[in-house]
């Protein structure tokens, strides 16, 4: 085989992901055959990246936010020299392979963030420009640019539909995100055909609109008209850029071309072997000759930039030596040595002091007691600094070059802001919190997922948790909620009872370095609970007894949040033998041995009472069908919140009464 | 008095809400006092609607989307003449009055939909716009323009932060729906203040490159510029328009003017005192001179047309029997008499033929079955139309000009669609269905939420219901989503097990007028389950006994969807005594009487055990502390769906052993 013409090296990508799909019988070729030009051009001029160590951080991040394509990233990390064999490949989407359906970044080295779920790639790569930009301003010195990186990203007509493509490029506009590169995969077709009939925007536009950089009518199929392209995002200083390229989904199939049957489905056999005609591929399946290798792994001049930058990072380190130990600290996840025990003396003097304040305060309390520790605490709100108290006394804004900033006004735009966060994690440096209304966790709900399944380090928080928020009414007050975000497979939600909880809540969400935490709050004052020191350290546990009502007690009254104190009142109406559970993290109480839940649900106690101002169904789970829950099956309502309280049936009272109809 | 200036009756407007939110000590007036010059001069001089029927078919509609302005609204209806009284209004958010803290359409006369969540309204307009048009192009005739109005939206700077804007705007502009006028209240301000830092979109731009008719600069507290601006709105036609209404949040108040401390909170008694004497308005707390009131109730180009339209409905009815019939049998929300005997005959052969087919093909069938009889169902997908299967073969696009026009190529808006979806079914004359994947109902959570709260009659058709979707993998897999949905009140979910039980499901949904449904439906085949006529008839019950197992049954299989088969084979090997519950809406079920919830779940037995492919705590409900479920409660895996299913325990061989183990 002579020399490889950029065409050929493209083109192995294409075989890859047709040989790959054909073989799970699954998959969609389409998009990657459209795109292997570009990526082509951008993996082998631009991308600065060390295939042998896909964790250096200085390292360009590359996000493929149209997920479906996964064989054009696998094929990237294959031909460039990725851990990740041919044998691999051939095993795409097969159980527990590491070429799932839609790519992965607990599966795959070298993929950085998870996608698929359309729009959430480009918000991640945002929130990844972003990591890069607040890293530069806390660490660069002059002459010392040790941080330094590109954001890459792919996206397809699908993300540029999507409201939080909207969101977050709104926000990378305003940021002025100039390192953030994205290629919009404009064939003009989607799953049910030509865009024409639903997607008539006038995208170049829009993104000028957002104050990006906006490179129109680029050739996807022209290596120099890419190289073009790139380059002239590469002067952009201010403005994140938006390249157009014009593509044929399916490049090189006689006859699915440019049509949506080559989007999701094998090409087909005989399709195959016209494809391999038409481009001159003449290698079989899964054969991919040397000289291609080769083309792909060398001369490259983003490549093997590694060990250039341990050199000016050693540099650094003697100039700069905290800064170098505080960088390598926080892109390893690491906290400070100093902050468990500060945390615990922060708990512990709120023991001792006793506020009786909103949990939402509480919540503010506790970063503002936590944050002067973890420089990597980045944050925000959506547009409800003032509500959900995100701010505190060193927040300084993101937009603008501060060396400290920490603080991201993200507007309103849930969604977006809680993928950023998503991005923030995965690059790594960040501990990052976003803040909203509970309700509106609904807006941002699978990137919580997202957070979840990536097992990101991600704090969302959620004030005015119930409908203790009063007059904003049903639209605003949280129902099913609490129990939803439970439901998340890896996602700790807390909703704690007073202020002591809130802040054990907060550092356990801190010290979780594999997945997220929803840390829920309320809008109004909640009592102090007295705890003995064994308590105070049961709260990591989740749940744990706030009252004992002896050894062998005759009722349990469970309880979260606000609920506590209201049980807390009950049971003291009910009697000595009545035992309350405070329940912050039912996620977290059912992860603990069984010995410990035992002693704190003992098993043969069935006159169980959960209370709390949300589905009662959930409970169903620690009282069974021989208990009763005081929870809200329907919406709530506009009033004061001593008037819903009692309105729902949340009073003394009705515990009471509810506990003694147990018999 | 003399008589009063449009700025007298303007700030009629801004002393109601003062003075409400003031009594209220809870509220907005920021912005009704920014944007009561734009509404004192679109109800006056151009909305076409008759206070005395707020159900006058034909009215213009009137939406609010920044919700959280609601006092401007009640001030609007209270001043033109609703039926809502001085005394509604000094009841502003307390329990149970008319006047809720955010506007509810099913609490208040003349409010048409429910705002709160940003962005929504604006979505729902565009969805009453489209049912507009739609039933303009079927019923209307020439001279005979029986349906005729437009839908009008007030909205904020968090509306058009939200990526839902985007989605709906994009539509709208696609769609070409000029009868949408769309007003911006351009402040400047947000809750977290000058939106300086973190909106910085050129939104008159952005709305140019989705197709809008744009009018810039409009100086919202000029009558004279704000008539110019919608008598430009009115000569759009065939675009939706913007008009860019450049305000002063707070307007009137010396010290809050112009800034966000005007936005959520009472002015306070100094204030409103001061803001009188700016205003020069002399009048007490709710007091509104007879002259004001007299202002706003004569004189309007744009009120009382009904009687008008009355007579031309006469003559059109007189013209076009038939089509009148129909248009007055949707505009009622009634179903075609012929339409449960059909539906149930449909259902009857199905049980008889018994395919095997996925529940996602099943559904089409019922679509297929039940459209030619309903012209009033509209639906689409979110680019899934080949997947979801909501295609028929009398599916005609709403894009062209079609008088059948009812099937929505909605793209990948998942958010918008189903807000427009809401917005079609509270116009009135649609039965609405929307669809995309299960897992990306997360993408319009609280859209599903809205439709349940509003009650709102939409169909939610969510496909590739679990694991069994296969090699897409965990991004694309539901776990937590069936549970989730369950748990939104007032929200119907079904999962149907065969063809049979999905055609039931779709009768349901088309015949529940006070709330949507979610139908869930499999990728895979699914077995046909064998029934006598009893058992058909109560399937529509939710849930019910599909294998006896005798009077006493020892045990009780619990299944939905997929995991029925699995029950009834696990049955055959466990024994004559086991019985199978299948339970396609736990919804509904759990609003059947005690007796037949007892009959199908009889109290005494104890060993239960649910199969569901998803959160297993969900089912702690029916099966409490003594039973088993058998769940999925991590995320899910890439691999084939048969590899998937025994990975994670859905084997007649696990389900027994699970059964047996209980004793």
């Amino acid at each position: 085989m002579p020399t490889p013409s950029r065409r050929d090296l493209a083109n192995a990508i294409r075989f890859l992901a047709i040989d790959a799909v054909q073989a799970a019988n699954s998959g969609h070729p389409g998009m990657p055959m459209g795109m292997a030009d570009i990526a082509e051009v951008l993996w082998n001029d631009y991308l600065s990246h060390n295939p042998a160590n896909p964790g250096w951080f200085n390292r360009d991040r590359f996000v493929l936010s149209n997920g479906h394509g996964s064989m054009l990233q696998y094929a990237l990390l294959h031909l460039s020299g990725y851990d990740l064999s041919i044998e691999d490949l051939k095993q795409f989407r097969q159980l527990e392979s590491r070429t799932p359906g839609h790519p992965e970044n607990f599966m795959t080295p070298g993929v950085e963030t998870t996608t698929g779920p359309l729009g959430q790639g480009l918000a991640n790569a945002v929130g990844m420009a972003l990591a890069e930009k607040l890293l530069a301003q806390r660490f660069n010195r002059p002459e010392h640019a040790i941080v330094d990186h590109r954001t890459w990203v792919f996206m397809g007509d699908g993300c540029l539909m999507e409201g939080i493509s909207h969101e977050a490029a709104s926000l990378a506009g305003t940021w002025g995100l100039n390192k953030l590169v994205a290629f919009w995969d404009d064939n003009h077709i989607s799953i049910d055909g030509d865009t024409a009939g639903w997607f008539t925007d006038d995208t170049p536009a829009r993104f000028e609109a957002y104050g990006w950089n906006v490179v129109r009518g680029v050739d996807g199929h022209d290596a120099d008209a890419i190289k073009r392209a790139i380059d002239e995002a590469l002067l952009s200083s201010d403005k994140p850029t938006l390249l157009c390229c014009r593509t044929t989904i399916g490049y090189g199939s006689p006859k699915k071309a440019g049509s949506e049957s080559s989007h999701g489905s094998p090409l087909g056999a005989d399709e195959i072997v016209a494809t391999r005609k038409a481009l001159g591929w003449e290698h079989g399946a899964f054969e991919i000759p040397d000289e291609i290798y080769e083309g792909w792994r060398v001369g490259g001049v983003g490549r093997f930039r590694e060990d250039q930058w341990n050199e000016a990072f050693d540099n650094y380190a003697t100039r700069f030596p905290l800064e170098a130990a505080e960088l390598v600290r926080r892109s390893h996840g690491e906290l400070p040595d100093d902050f468990a025990e500060a945390a615990d003396a922060f708990i512990a003097k709120l023991q001792a002091d006793g506020p009786v304040i909103a949990s939402r305060k509480a919540s503010q309390n506790a970063i503002e007691a936590f944050a002067p520790h973890l420089p990597e605490l980045v944050g925000g709100s959506a547009d409800l600094a003032g509500s959900n108290l995100t701010l505190w006394s060193g927040s300084k804004s993101v937009t603008g070059d501060d060396r400290d900033a920490n603080y991201i006004y993200y507007g309103v735009r849930e969604f977006a802001m809680t993928a950023i966060s998503n991005g923030l994690s995965v690059h790594g440096g960040f501990i990052p919190y976003d803040a909203t209304f509970l309700v509106f966790s609904d807006y941002a709900r699978n990137a919580v997922r997202m957070s979840a399944l990536m097992g990101a380090r991600a704090i969302h928080v959620y004030t005015h948790d119930s409908i203790g928020l009063g007059e904003d009414g049903p639209t605003h007050q949280p129902i099913e909620h609490l129990a939803s975000l439970r439901y998340i497979p890896n996602n700790d939600v807390w909703r704690p009872c007073d202020a002591v909880e809130s802040a054990v809540a907060w550092k356990a969400a801190i010290e979780r370095a594999d997945g997220p935490s929803c840390l829920v709050f309320s809008r109004q004052n909640l009592d102090h609970q007295p705890r003995d020191n064994a308590q105070l350290g049961d709260i990591a546990r989740g749940g744990y007894v706030l009252r004992d009502g002896g050894a062998d007690p005759e009722l349990i009254l469970i309880a979260t949040g606000s609920e506590v104190g209201l049980a807390m009142k009950a049971a003291e109406e009910l009697g000595d033998a009545v035992r309350v559970v405070s329940m912050p993290s039912t996620d977290v109480f059912d992860r603990q041995d069984e010995e410990y839940r035992e002693s704190v649900l003992p098993r043969g106690c069935r006159k169980r009472v959960a209370i709390e101002a949300g589905v009662s169904d959930f409970w169903a789970k620690y009282v069974g069908l021989d208990g009763a829950v005081i929870g809200i099956d329907t919406f709530g309502a506009s009033a004061p919140a001593d008037k819903l309280f009692p309105h729902f049936g949340f009073t003394v009272d009705h515990v009471v009464r509810a506990a003694r109809a147990l018999g």
